[in-house]
């Protein structure tokens, strides 16, 4: 059977193998996600962020298992923040997904962010797309909500859920800072904790002034007060995620072409970033500069680094 | 007086204004900062990095007093997250550092990210060289170590603090998997809180682990206990800080320059990268290709992210 083929059957060996490859960055996998893009666009992508320590991991265990209960298939995609020198991945160091793990309708993998200089986005959207292809009907994503690649992950998702926990100020001054407008479900969990209320209050009032922003038709963000590791509020949390999903694909309604063309713009740009800074790097190295060399210029100041970079874009782009 | 001379000679309004303007993405700042390079290189750059709420600015605030106490002055630029959407930064907002806010020998900055598409290392890097020309002994640089964009920020320091506090597990594992080899310094701030030595414990062991990879000249990275509020501690880990500096100038030593190439080739690398994204759009641009179009196209399955990507590259670099 045809590799395609084999991985729209949801053949986990196959997934498994291009997963990999994709993390390798192995050109091969380029031509298998060319062929795989037809089959995409049928899964719901979720994405739930939020500082360490949140529990996020344990949110996405429970949110699997009531896809599974409703005999949905669930990919569940971990992103990881890991070394920038040795660039190995901590794979399922931080997954504490065990009751999934003999469960063939769910596929989990941990992503490694890679190296220094971009690609993590790019590649977590390309595994959500061989995931989607396979066909879950669910994909949850997982991701720390700080950083630039990081936001571009959380914003690829069509529902964003936003994790935190009560006493953390700092955590709700980033996501008013920083990512407040892309959350359409906001979970305080470990709600058992002092000052859980505060904390509900205090998104209430982000949320509040933030409608300011929102048209009319928009989707008001919800809030939603959880306790994961005793299973506590997740019923609530997954009746949410499925009424923003019903929400998005209401007849008529064009919020769910909307939420794809967003995702799909934010996808291509980062891909473009990726690729163009690739391109460059290639030409360069073709035509027998050295980078190193440059280095040693402009730290003996022979060079400036601006005149530097225009140099090598504008011959990289002849 | 020529801008260069001005922002040679501390002039603070107008090192505030080029912060401005690059915070703009002026055009106009890339020649000040091509006229500015030749007077970088003397400042000791030194980052603090650490999860929301671990106290980070309050140190970078108690910090810069031992700097002020011996005389040098002190740049400090904090790098927080801000919304992908508005784009507006939040001055201040979690700047807490009141004391030094009438001290002309410290010079105060706060950065928003910019955008989804990447900059911010760049813009803060650019930052740093407008303090280091402005003569600021001592450039201390506040950014959340996670994302890929704050890890190139934290490893573009001469010497890097990471700060936990007690009980943060994840925040431990988020250090071992992804930035434990660029920290010269550990710090685990509020000291006084309960797990505080099982913490310190599990530093020590991680840096054991580490060794491996060390050679025998290398720094044998640093923990220190501090508690921020109460300026406890404080003094040791400036003793390790300028103990970091001294072992990396010692007289016949490499270390100092080798940390100067390394952060200027991460530099180089991540400028190179925004500016060749920057160059692909722009020549999209000034063909009258649209960027929406081939999103509808996308959506519509009539062509895949993947060979758009290719041809808009091959297209820009033709």
């Amino acid at each position: 059977m045809d590799i395609i083929q084999q991985i729209v059957s949801g053949d986990v060996r196959t997934i498994a193998r291009i997963l990999r490859d994709i993390d390798d960055e192995l050109p091969s996998s380029r031509s298998v996600l060319q062929r795989l893009y037809p089959h995409t666009g049928k899964a719901h992508v979720i994405g739930f962020t939020g500082s360490p320590g949140v529990g996020k991991s344990t949110l996405v265990d429970q949110i699997a298992g009531f896809y599974r209960k409703e005999s949905k298939t669930v990919g569940i995609l971990a992103v990881d923040p890991t070394s920038p020198f040795t660039g190995g991945a901590i794979l399922g160091d931080r997954i504490r997904m065990q009751r999934h793990f003999l469960d063939p309708g769910v596929f989990i993998r941990s992503l490694a962010t890679r190296g220094q200089f971009g690609g993590l986005s790019k590649s977590t959207n390309d595994m959500v797309n061989v995931l989607d292809a396979a066909g879950k009907d669910v994909i949850l994503v997982e991701t720390v909500g700080v950083g630039q690649d990081e936001v571009e992950i959380a914003n690829s998702a069509h529902t964003t859920v936003l994790v935190t926990i009560p006493g953390m100020g700092d955590d709700i001054q980033a996501i008013k800072a920083g990512i407040m407008e892309i959350g359409n479900i906001f979970v305080v969990n470990k709600a058992d904790r002092e000052g859980s209320r505060k904390t509900v209050r205090e998104l209430m009032n982000l949320i509040e002034i933030n409608s300011r922003r929102r048209n009319g038709d928009d989707w008001e963000p919800q809030i939603v007060e959880t306790e994961a590791m005793k299973g506590r509020g997740i019923d609530k949390l997954y009746e949410t995620i499925e009424k923003h999903r019903t929400f998005l694909q209401a007849t008529g309604s064009e919020k769910w072409r909307e939420v794809v063309e967003k995702r799909t713009k934010i996808q291509l740009m980062g891909a473009l970033r990726d690729e163009a800074f690739k391109a460059v790097l290639e030409r360069i190295e073709a035509r027998g500069d050295s980078i190193d060399e440059l280095v040693r210029r402009i730290v003996d100041r022979e060079l400036d680094p601006y005149t530097a970079v225009e140099q090598i874009v504008d011959k990289g782009l002849r």
